[in-house]
């Protein structure tokens, strides 16, 4: 643990000895001047990218390709492409009213957050207090600021498998990295927890600072059962490891399958963080708002990694005021409009969930998974039932780009091959016409045998 | 080097033997069940808050204190607190725009930021492509996505003393430090070249990664001249060093002192890092835009620090979507309206600050550093002139908060001792309470000898 008093200047000679390397210097003046990047900075590697640049580096138009078929992308998840679901109003006037406020909501705010924004999220999410949330850029780097406040070079995280890439390129960053515990595709991608309880004999408790858990699920669209939270959480009580639950889709889960947050499960027993934001459950994904709060158990497991993550909250300040004036608005419980805006997205998000994967049902070759909420799913692609041009879900997803003019993510992106994922969010026109062009690739492809 | 290829289950073995501590993990279980904070974010600390958070503590309103004496703060770096210097229109108008626009700037945009508003970076900064731009969560996040690009634990970063202590966090949190340069008060504040080239001898030329020039300067006020900004450059290429430019504070200079962005002075020679944003050129410091310019040079130095800051950006994606919409606007040198407002706001600025200096040489004990821009200078206290009960800067501003109830930062705080800094961005009317209060205060506690 560094203290850092203030230096001040005359300052000290360095402790280390002083590298003795003036004739390196000298040696080295007429080679090329090339600044190191940071270490750091090359392992911080979104490993989706090398998957999806080259796929994405053959997009062309319907008149580039000359087929006149447009572009259709199934791949990206942000809902506010194609325009069909645009922002939740009650965002769009937070905005408006905060412009027009005095001050603008123009000036620095504290690090953690301001303070009405903080005090809703608390509510929202029954958390002891306002204090117990940290606001920042985004769930992304709501989980950034939780996983390196949590993370040393060395120790492991447990991440599922499929699963949202960013927990491994965050951990990675720091030095450390994630073990990847099975979803079973044929258990509603529950959690396989033997194959938990195995991974951590193999790693050993010490090394491993915690479970993450993402309900409602992206790739998979699966939303946990409270049993199947029970169970999670009487595992990590078990091993003494605390709960990152990202819940970035909240409650977007359908009809049949209500949403349990993690914290009203694990209360008292099993400290959790949880992560989550604006950018989904409200459709402004790009205003970068979200925010952790720190669930602690009666043994105050947490207090650690709370302050270290307020600590760490200090050195960008979080969220832009203006978007954070939005937050006390939108979660406000009592607004009945809003209520009503967000069942409407949730019908919506099923219908269009429920048209794509009927439609895609029927598709040789390939088996849908059935979603439960949030804007995706996964389905299975019964490789040996193809020609030899489809070897791989990779080969799936690069030939119905390239014939179809569609795009979807392999499942390899997400670490699970032989498959590939879908979002449900377009307007149905779009969807139809994806699917009738999946339908017409698979039965092309299709070797029946 | 670490490849990230995408995990798939069911994992491996872990490489390094499994730690043997089944047997502690049992002991363990009795004991209270606390999960460690990370080593990071245990020695990200921002050293200023141990000094101003006790002076904070002990502050009270006129009615607490019970004569009527109502806090001012001198204190704080945010232009907009006051009400006297309300955000630029045209960002407040941009904003408007963007929230009606169509999708209404709400989805994801590219890791690097808003093409429209990376193309305008690029011109304001005469760089070479839009390319070269990188939008950060503030001047802080794109400081932090430079640093963390260029330092890696055990290396060096040279930083002004007086200075911005974020530097310094930024360095510590990545396990790296910084070493600081002396600026010379009795010569308008710029670098001693002299104490930087002894510092490079103690540290050799390979522990040390960069040289951080902040102009306009915060604390000091100080304007660089050009000529002072080619002596620095020269020191650069001599040492093959690439320079970090802060330079939030832009063209906010007084009308005798223009400033010289550092890329321009160091074009084609020695690589610069800009970094800056709109918070204190437009007064919006809350909304949190800023960015950085890789200004490389004829060696292409800094290519592998630009691919790996840009690898960085990638893990929390920027700033709010809906706030870089305002930076095309704001930047858009052939707006007339524009021109005016910036203008006008450098004259008040200046007039603030040449009222608040002519007050304040009045004071006994007291010696005024003049500015040359930002919002900020510095005074030397001749502590040995004053009573016993003023032994440092660090006394005199405790006791002036306690008397007088005006609140300004010691020196202490940004590394020089025997000094205080004043902001001067408050409206005539208050600055001129803040200068009599000043006053008697140096009055009552001076002793001439
Ligand atoms: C599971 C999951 N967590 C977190 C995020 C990041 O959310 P944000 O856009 O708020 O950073 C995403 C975005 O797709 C996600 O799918
Ligand atoms: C010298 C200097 N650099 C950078 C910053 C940070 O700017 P931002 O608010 O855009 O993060 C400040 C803020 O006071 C500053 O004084």
């Amino acid at each position: 643990m560094t203290s850092s008093p203030v230096s001040v200047v005359p300052v000290e000679a360095p402790k280390e000895e002083p590298l003795e390397l003036s004739l390196l210097a000298e040696v080295e003046k007429n080679q090329p001047w090339i600044c190191p990047a940071s270490a750091k900075s090359i392992r911080t590697v979104n490993p989706i990218r090398a998957i999806v640049d080259p796929i994405v580096a053959n997009m062309k138009t319907g008149e580039e390709r000359g087929d006149g078929k447009d572009l259709i992308s199934l791949a990206l998840g942000d809902p506010t492409v194609a325009g069909n679901l645009p922002p939740c109003p009650v965002a769009l006037t937070a905005v408006e009213t905060a412009l027009q406020s005095q001050g603008h909501a123009a000036g620095y705010v504290n690090a953690c957050g301001v303070p009405a924004a903080r005090e809703a999220i608390a509510r929202f999410h029954n958390a002891k207090s306002a204090d117990a949330v940290v606001i920042a850029n985004g769930c992304s780097g709501a989980l950034e600021l939780a996983l390196t406040a949590l993370l040393d070079p060395g120790t492991v995280l447990l991440v599922p498998s499929p699963g949202f890439p960013l927990y491994q390129v965050i951990a990675e960053s720091h030095g450390a990295s994630v073990v990847h515990y099975r979803l079973l595709p044929d258990q509603n991608w529950e959690c396989d927890l033997r194959h938990m309880e195995e991974l951590l004999g193999l790693y050993g408790p010490h090394r491993v600072r915690g479970i993450l858990v993402n309900n409602p699920c992206n790739p998979t669209g699966a939303v946990f059962s409270r049993a199947h939270l029970e169970q999670l959480v009487a595992f990590a009580e078990r091993h003494r490891l605390p709960i990152v639950a990202d819940e970035v889709y909240g409650d977007l889960t359908f009809q049949e399958h209500p949403f349990h947050p993690m914290a009203c499960v694990a209360s008292g027993k099993v400290p959790v963080i949880t992560a989550s934001g604006l950018a989904k459950q409200f459709l402004v994904p790009g205003w970068r708002v979200g925010w952790i709060v720190f669930h602690d158990n009666v043994q105050g497991s947490l207090r650690e990694v709370e302050a270290g993550a307020k600590r760490l909250a200090q050195v960008v300040l979080g969220a832009s005021h203006l978007v954070q004036m939005v937050v006390p608005k939108i979660l406000d419980s009592n607004n009945q409009e809003l209520r009503q805006w967000k069942a409407d997205l949730k019908l919506t998000l099923e219908e269009q969930a429920k048209f794509l994967s009927l439609k895609l049902k029927d598709c040789p070759g390939l088996e849908v998974k059935e979603p439960q909420g949030a804007m995706y799913f996964i389905l299975r692609i019964h490789v040996s039932k193809f020609g030899p041009a489809i070897q791989s879900d990779l080969d799936f997803s690069s030939l119905l780009l390239q014939e179809e003019n569609v795009f979807v993510l392999p499942g390899i992106a997400f670490g699970v091959p032989g498959f590939f994922r879908v979002v449900f969010c377009g307007p149905a026109t779009v969807l139809e016409q994806a699917t009738k062009r999946i339908q017409c690739f698979c039965e092309r492809h299709f070797q029946a045998s």
